[in-house]
């Protein structure tokens, strides 16, 4: 079996792009065949994979050209992936399959709107809802959280350091009746006006490198806490780079970097 | 830049290979590319590279044809690979580079001689020394261990259970009169006769998959203890799979399987 393939990432979350413009070549994505792709020791390793199809190959009638197919690195279907999206209208740009600096893409969250900002790329992440108050707990200490939906749920706590979640080797404990299935918990420390840091516990993941919907999560919970009403912008470290969200009334924009590392052929045994 | 590229692993130690027969494509590595190839979420992601080049091309005089031009992870070079070699043989046999089933293979630690064992790669890790005794610590409990050289230093404990060890995100304490360079330190578990368990603290890497010099040294510290004489075959488990090791009284034989999982063309970006 060979393909052709690219690598890339965003804030260090990584992907597999798999061109298959006229969706002949992969179809229906065999998922042990993404797991086994995305295993960092026995593959090539990536936090998912996106094949590159033409909506019209989909029989999807739809204003964009281009659908992301994203798979997690399990071999799960996944609706959106705020990361993998901008690196995936890094790829589109660069090979000239879209013209810029605006452009959508059709996901299975539906249609997203892209822009190019300098040397990086916006995606608009769409609405939002915040929620009750509820508290988590990590390394023996307790804080009040932020219930921020996002099209999955995020619990925001604010803590002094980012430190002081500890290891984050476990899941950190939650309030059941509040987030029965399951939450995203943002640790969110302030670095200055319109700035924070944040570390994230991924639902199912564990301690991630970034997360774009945990990013605008944070920033929301920021902006409540600001009092901000107006579209706000801010800043957000999280440990594999620096993240951009502005934060409009009831939707935010996530704007950062995005690069193809490496693409080729690929001939792959498994 | 665009190459050849292969990926392969030994017991999930992966590794990038770069053919480069007549050592005129990539000559003298630049340590820079090859801890970007390497880095698992910016790249693409390995334990380490080895370009294949002919012992000609570098002026070696050698009895082997191919040389195993290996670098760490972080760019710098290294003297040997346990499993490494044995996918870097593995990689020879496929693309008729070799005829086997017996070869040497040239490194910096001098020439290996490998030899193909059913559907698995045994590799000749010459001589070892023992030591003595010292003490060494995690996660609250103190063992004693045994000081095993094989080319590179080893502390072997032997546990009742390998969990015993802890999560192992800190170097474990060891004497550093002993061990003034610091040590690999082998965590090893009794499963049966001739059968072991190990996990493994590498020096400058923390807890791995797997470490062929490792499971040799865990072989040799437990055919010390059983009073072994005579060759002995050890099954030793680790995480990343299975390896067998010969211990005979001043050599040890690395067997196990040895993969490669991929390859084609790339065009580097980084």
């Amino acid at each position: 079996m060979e393909f052709t393939w690219f690598k890339g990432h965003g804030t260090e979350n990584d992907f597999v792009l798999l061109p298959d413009h006229d969706g002949t070549l992969h179809g229906d994505l065999d998922p042990a065949f993404v797991a086994a792709l995305c295993d960092r020791r026995r593959g090539i390793g990536a936090d998912g994979v996106m094949r590159v199809v033409r909506c019209t190959a989909l029989g999807h009638n739809s204003p964009a050209e281009w659908f992301m197919d994203y798979r997690n690195a399990d071999g799960s279907l996944s609706q959106m992936c705020g990361n993998g999206i901008r690196v995936f209208a890094r790829h589109l740009l660069e090979q000239g399959l879209v013209e810029g600096p605006e452009f959508p893409i059709d996901t299975r969250d539906g249609l997203k709107f892209l822009s190019v900002v300098g040397d990086e790329i916006a995606v608009d992440m769409g609405a939002f809802t915040t929620g009750t108050h509820s508290k988590v707990s990590a390394a023996g200490q307790t804080w009040e959280a932020l219930e921020v939906h996002t099209g999955n749920p995020h619990a925001v706590a604010f803590v002094d350091r980012v430190q002081d979640a500890g290891t984050l080797l476990e899941q950190p404990a939650f309030s059941e009746s509040v987030y029965p299935e399951g939450v995203n918990i943002e640790f969110v420390e302030r670095r200055g006006t319109h700035h924070v840091g944040m570390r994230v516990h991924e639902r199912g993941s564990g301690e991630t490198r970034s997360c774009g919907t945990g990013a605008c999560a944070a920033a929301i919970a920021t902006a409540r806490a600001d009092g901000a009403h107006d579209p706000t912008e801010y800043r957000v470290d999280v440990p594999g780079g620096t993240l951009h969200v502005t934060v409009e009334p009831e939707r935010t924009v996530l704007r950062g970097p995005a690069r193809i590392v490496a693409g080729g052929t690929m001939e792959w045994r498994g």
